[in-house]
């Protein structure tokens, strides 16, 4: 499936909703559960899709559309939404969240991109040369990614629970990645 | 974690919604791409979910409560959707799956279980004794993976699309199983 602006923005656009019908009001154990040590619950993983919009995406786009490859883009803290989620409740974050989606979408559309944007070619720090359909792409993949990944840390808080069925569940028993 | 219908229901309760926001007049792109030959698309998997309802989950509760482990649980036909779903619409699957939900839990509530009951046993055909509370605890987790699916069939129709950020995106190359 070739990257296309009309595909991607639904998807851009339904994953706060997504994450509030799932998560919201839940009880702690299902929101604040990991998958062990130095893994991620559903509240960390709604953090650092915050710090995505603040620091990644939009950012990224602009960098690439105003410098090319003239300029690389900033690396992405992977870790940041430890200290910046501390204090704040799930439904803090999913606000947080839906608003930060929203300016970024408002962003994405006043750039007014047209078919051969997309073609346009920035410089990650790591990867080198990228164009902006596939950071576009990367940046919906990384909702449904995190998205299949809440859904993951959630079921595997069962893995006890589920008893014999657990040889029907794999998803259940493989350790990390979605 | 251990399994508490306090905990499990409202898991079970949103599942429809969140399907609904997730999926939604999504372009068919979406909902009926797959992993590739033999594997599922969105629209399948929601087919899928349908057959539980009416076929697993709440018929073998009813009939662990009422024979214990003397009469197995009729085995659960993981392919039934691809003729129930012929011709129908994904609009129309949620639908389905929202009432048939809704009517599973309004059984499941009738029943007025209490945690005692958690323990009793039925019979599954394959796996043999389970308990209740296994059951239960199956029918959340059967939900959280198959929505973890649905995110991770969905993310992997821009495996080519991520160019390079495909080395950041594990969900994305892994064959099968979330």
């Amino acid at each position: 499936m070739k990257f296309s602006l009309d595909e991607a923005l639904p998807i851009l656009t339904r994953t706060p909703m997504v994450l509030r019908h799932l998560l919201e009001d839940l009880p702690d154990t299902w929101v604040r559960g990991t998958e062990g040590p130095d893994t991620w619950s559903a509240f960390d993983i709604v953090g650092h899709l915050i710090h995505g919009e603040r620091t990644d995406w939009i950012t990224r786009t602009e960098i690439l559309l105003t410098r090319g490859e003239s300029l690389a883009f900033t690396p992405f803290d992977r870790f940041a939404q430890f200290e910046a989620s501390g204090g704040k409740t799930l439904g803090e974050l999913l606000d947080t969240f839906a608003e930060a989606r929203a300016i970024s979408l408002q962003r994405l559309q006043s750039l007014g991109l047209t078919g051969d944007d997309l073609d346009r070619r920035g410089l990650h720090p790591e990867l080198g040369p990228v164009t902006l359909g596939e950071l576009l792409a990367t940046w919906v993949a990384h909702d449904l990614s995190h998205l299949a990944q809440i859904a993951r840390v959630m079921g595997r808080q069962y893995t006890e629970a589920v008893g014999p069925w657990l040889a029907y569940l794999p998803m259940l028993k493989r350790p990390g990645g979605a």
